[in-house]
């Protein structure tokens, strides 16, 4: 009789379902057959202008060290961020992406019998982290589409180990003000580590949202998450990083793998810290972008969720896979959000100028299609 | 009062000691005041050759696509693994280098209570991730440096979750033959995974050695775990796989991080499955150079343990530690292995032939420094 392997796995495992990512260009071209140059992918919050030429340069010179393991500590890498940030090194957690550190979060702090506390319409790799570590996910209700930092505060039991809070939050693009999210810090007991996930904070200018890391010093117990594949432009490379007390970075130290970040990855890392000029350009063409989407949306006659991100949520007031759907045949990639608990929206990551438009106009033409 | 973070750590987390890689050349180069040109580093088992020139041309022109995120999927490399090797796509599981791997089927199959049985002097990342997940190790006293499996299939208990095997062994190079290895899987209940670890087994070339893949469709409970960091020459950029039955790797995938395996990582060992040459010529640099140390370390009057690896772990007959900072002043980094209970040893990689000599000759003087 065969074994069932299922029944073999840890029970979270069991009825674990993994993140589903954005399609990518080669995949879509492949199934609809498709010129892959003629499609454009507004699906996975990628930087529109493509890597920094400095990070380019500083990835094409590790090239030639392929074939030696990365500097576990990363030393350049580390030194680079707490240069640019005025923290010690011994505060850095290096993930594989951001992804991977929220995870490092999930293992070191929450197991079997733990609750870990997130909202809503949160990022999808929440649940899955917690599930994954045999852990309960409390999901908020969300309020307008945003965190309720007060019924997550009011969500607290004897057995939460961990918080996730997103700001700006994806998928949504809300994001908290700084006396809301310090009301929050103040109720959550210090024992508790909150992880804040600023992947998409680059993009929020407005100085009454906060700056997680001038929180670190009042909050031993906060996790700063960021990543270099949002406005840094380097998703394909997957660096992200967790900024905390030594403390606390220690223990998720000790569960990183090595070489989760790799040699090429830390050397772009650090030369793209350098290059300002690129975020300042990144910044500029995602306010221009998102105010085009959100003004193509309104002329469809549709309501987006204003966002603080490089992404605009919109309600087609229909089942927005079959927009998603039509879209793609018209070689232009967005992402449904049915797997969030929002069938009728769908994400549209600030792309060009020429791309913004190319995606109302698809979108224009899915609605008139199915009405 | 602050609050004792340790504490609220996951019990497997509490005790944990990270894994130590060896030195690399830049550190080394500051500690002790060297041109980092003027060392080498015979520490990480990595492949002396460099990477392959089709590995790096393929790199390099991933490099435009650094802002856009990895394909989760890895249509590409998926494919070229499927075809080298006549297994079937669904059977794969990606991973951050094979050391992601190894936690992927500790993360999948094992947890609090959880007993994994692994040999003595084995791959330190065994314990690790056993530990990690809360569950115990139970590590099983080596016959000869190398895997007593006999005495591995009576530590089994109602308890055990997973076995880990690694043929070619590090850090002591020892190979279990194919008629010990049935013989092993025979005994094992078929509803207990076991980890092939054959990171090595590419410079294994006697018939009498077995390959996993080859047993994949007798032993559904085989994982078979291999890497790109060794004789494929591609360390830096963090590439392994898992193949196993569609079961297995179903649940290891959802585990799995989307975006473990990063674009310039997926490129360039997808071309390296191409170069064959490089593979043979990396075979051929190996085979000699291992025979180089151990003429060498026989001259110096010292017991090497035989090795199927690309090192050669060699008995100092003092404390190894010593002899390995006495050597670093000389710039040459080898590997002590007192982290594995084995003081008196050192890990030797097999280098190109100056390196050999060069590092025979620090050896050689180490050994008067310290006699």
């Amino acid at each position: 009789m065969p074994v069932d392997f299922q029944q073999r796995a840890v029970e979270g495992v069991r009825g674990l379902q993994p993140y589903q990512p954005g399609k990518p260009i080669d995949e879509v071209a492949r199934e609809h057959g498709l010129d892959p140059a003629s499609i454009i992918k507004l699906a996975s919050n990628e930087n529109p202008l493509g890597p920094s030429p400095k990070a380019m340069a500083a990835a094409r010179e590790a090239l030639s060290e392929l074939a030696r393991y990365p500097d576990g500590n990363a030393f350049q890498l580390k030194n680079a961020l707490s240069a640019r940030f005025g923290i010690n090194t011994d505060q850095i957690t290096l993930g594989n992406g951001s992804n991977d550190v929220l995870e490092l979060a999930a293992r070191t702090f929450a197991g079997p019998g733990a609750e870990v506390v997130f909202s809503e319409y949160a990022f999808a790799v929440y649940p899955i982290a917690t599930r994954a570590v045999g852990a309960s996910g409390v999901a908020v209700p969300a309020r307008d589409w945003g965190h309720d930092l007060d019924a997550m505060a009011a969500a607290i039991t004897e057995r939460t180990r961990l918080i996730f809070v997103a700001n700006p939050n994806n998928p949504t693009g809300t994001a908290v003000d700084r006396d809301t999210l310090v009301a929050f810090l103040e109720r959550v007991p210090g024992h508790i580590p909150v992880v804040l996930d600023e992947a998409y904070c680059e993009y929020m200018t407005d100085p009454a949202y906060p700056d997680g890391l001038a929180m670190l010093s009042d909050y031993p117990n906060l996790i700063v998450a960021r990543t270099f594949s949002k406005a840094w432009g380097l998703a394909g490379l997957r660096v992200g990083y967790a900024l905390s007390s030594p403390e606390i970075a220690d223990l998720m130290n000790r569960v990183r793998q090595p070489f989760n970040v790799d040699n090429v990855a830390q050397a772009a890392a650090t030369a793209a810290l350098e290059d300002k000029d690129y975020l300042a350009e990144s910044r500029r063409v995602n306010e221009a972008g998102r105010d085009q989407l959100m003004a193509g949306f309104e002329r469809l006659g549709l309501t987006a969720i204003p966002s603080h991100g490089n992404f605009v949520t919109v309600d087609t007031g229909r089942d927005a896979n079959a927009v998603f759907e039509a879209m793609l045949g018209d070689g232009v990639i967005v992402r449904p959000l049915g797997g969030y608990g929002m069938p009728r929206h769908l994400r549209v990551s600030v792309g060009l100028t020429d791309e913004n438009d190319r995606c109302i106009a698809a979108l224009g033409r899915a609605l008139g299609a199915a009405p």
